[in-house]
């Protein structure tokens, strides 16, 4: 006799459930299992205690109580992954949940993550729970449908892997970022050749990443290579109204350009990542970093968040592919490689801001 | 040269801080200690995430950002310590604290514990994190400001770890309890003998109470004695609008019955444990527990809560200090043990309800 399989309580994000909830449904349905949703929109400003609110009175509601133990299906991207993943940490302190990142950010980084999150009132990500997800699915059939914008600044976090963990990664997107984008990792045309690609670059990049945050589950360690990009940017990035792909793209080109002021790397080095970050229509330069005064304060802000002792920022040293850390980048430091960052994108016709990319894009479409 | 030691950031409970506001401030000046203080609010209706919320925009301002590691400073009850400590590890996904308990339970029981949490919609404490204090300090002087009442019902959490786990404390109990009460832990009066009693049940209490819970930190052992009392109770407590130690007596004294009917304790245990909690004041019945469907629901609620495959119900088992776990409480075997129960206590004049201490209380204040 059939005996079905209990019931799925599932938390899914508005657009996926746009666009991918009929499938959802029928894939329950076909298994003869009860599938009890909340569909939740999550955009950054949602990344709130509030939504955490009406997640945790969604589970913990008459119709939908989660045993202890009764894992929750989190469906969605970056947002929705770090508010339901905090609702889950809270209710029971303790409810385990299944994890399907539907956008790239959300499969290879926020997703797989234990660090769950909010924001707080003056800084990104400052309230959360180290809350891992049980089971976590990563399936790029779902990333057909992500619009090219968030593609690009998805792709932001593999190569933030790549730059300070996996040299052959970095390689794999020289030679194949480009048609990754264009193909939304192949699921449209029919390269299977590139279909391999784009499962060894989404392996190659969880694995890196689960490699140092899996084992460093609570950030006892402040040493964290998938910290790259993301020290000053968390200041700069919502002052600047940038995705956070582009904002963490700017940090790592301009700590690339630091790197060749400490000694750390070559010119070459720097350049190879610039322009892998072009290539992907990723910005690399934005004003707001000459406000040096903003990038004080966001610099400070770290060290305290970090513990107080030291940046711990994340710089590429000895080649791409490894990384190190600088305890502190004094402010003649940080100026003048601001300036130097700033006079190499003036080269470019856009300035860095991976604006050509944006209006090609957009005539296609 | 006298170096000062840093600041101190604290959460400091309002009755807490109009008592003992200006001795804890003259203390960190004599240390020449900068103190930064929140003054919180913390009654039942406070123990939501609002409050929490609001803990975190203070501890993540800019006039008072703490550094990862730099522990928080915690005064006050049980709500307080439930609040805070969930604002603690919510900051930054773990800002250390300090537990300084003011209240019997925060003192020996909230305080020092992992569990950190607000009431959720329809369970109270349904949302939380685990997250110790880094250092619980306790100090009875602060008792000698408790209101009568909140001695009494404080010292539920005592007479708990007694019944199940302590039989040495329940002779004390027996013994002294009563002086304990009027004395407000020996800190009215002069008698050094009853103070080391003090000092010997406090220090029993929480020994018991950390033996259990510092070795279950995550809760993923359910066999909890100090959940004796806490099956039922979470529903019942604020459907009666009983104060915490009540609802937790009356649980204690009913479910020492249920004891005698399935033969782990004989009837002087359970006189003996009905005895101790009228000599302290506390309730040992109230109507709502005769609401069989609502402790349905309780049950059906704490068995979800619980994993699903066992209620898991604290039971004195084989004499006072010691307990085991019923499984599964049926429908009738409640419904016998709430009617002998309540067949008992007829017998006293106020039906069990604690009231005769109450008006005595009431007749010297």
């Amino acid at each position: 006799m059939y005996r079905p399989a209990g019931r799925c309580v599932a938390i899914v994000d508005a657009t996926v459930d746009h666009l991918h909830g009929n499938a959802l449904r029928e894939y329950f349905t076909a298994h003869g299992i009860p599938l009890v949703t909340m569909v939740c929109r999550a955009l950054e400003a949602d990344k709130t205690l509030d939504t955490v609110c009406r997640m945790t009175a969604f589970l913990g509601s008459d119709g939908c109580d989660v045993a202890r133990g009764e894992p929750v299906l989190v469906v969605g991207g970056g947002v929705l992954t770090d508010t339901a993943g905090l609702a889950c940490a809270l209710l029971n302190r303790r409810t385990p949940y299944v994890m399907v990142g539907t956008s790239i950010v959300s499969a290879v980084d926020a997703g797989p993550s234990p660090r769950t999150c909010v924001n707080g009132t003056l800084m990104k990500n400052a309230l959360g729970a180290y809350h891992p997800p049980v089971l976590t699915l990563v399936d790029r059939a779902l990333f057909s449908t992500l619009a090219p914008e968030h593609l690009r600044h998805g792709v932001a976090e593999i190569v933030k892997m790549a730059a300070v963990d996996d040299e052959a990664l970095f390689t794999l997107l020289q030679r194949h970022g480009r048609a990754l984008l264009d193909t939304r990792f192949a699921t449209t045309g029919d390269d299977p050749d590139l279909a391999a690609v784009a499962d060894e670059v989404l392996f190659r990049s969880l694995h890196a990443y689960m490699r140092h945050e899996g084992t460093n589950m609570f950030e006892t360690r402040q040493g964290r290579p998938h910290a790259y990009g993301h020290t000053w940017s968390a200041k700069f990035e919502p002052v600047a109204g940038l995705l956070h792909g582009h904002a963490v793209a700017v940090e790592m080109a301009l700590t690339a350009t630091l790197a060749t002021l400490v000694g750390w790397l070559d010119e070459d080095g720097r350049d190879a990542l610039v322009a892998v970050c072009r290539d992907l229509g990723l910005a690399v330069h934005h004003p707001v970093i000459e406000d040096l005064a903003l990038m004080k304060v966001a610099q400070d802000t770290m060290r305290r968040k970090r513990g107080g002792s030291a940046l711990w920022a994340v710089v590429p040293r000895g080649g791409l592919g490894k990384c190190d850390y600088l305890d502190d980048v004094e402010d003649a430091l940080l100026a003048e490689a601001v300036d130097r960052h700033r006079a190499r994108c003036d080269r470019f016709p856009d300035g860095g801001s991976g604006l050509g990319m944006y209006l090609r894009d957009a005539r296609r479409t």
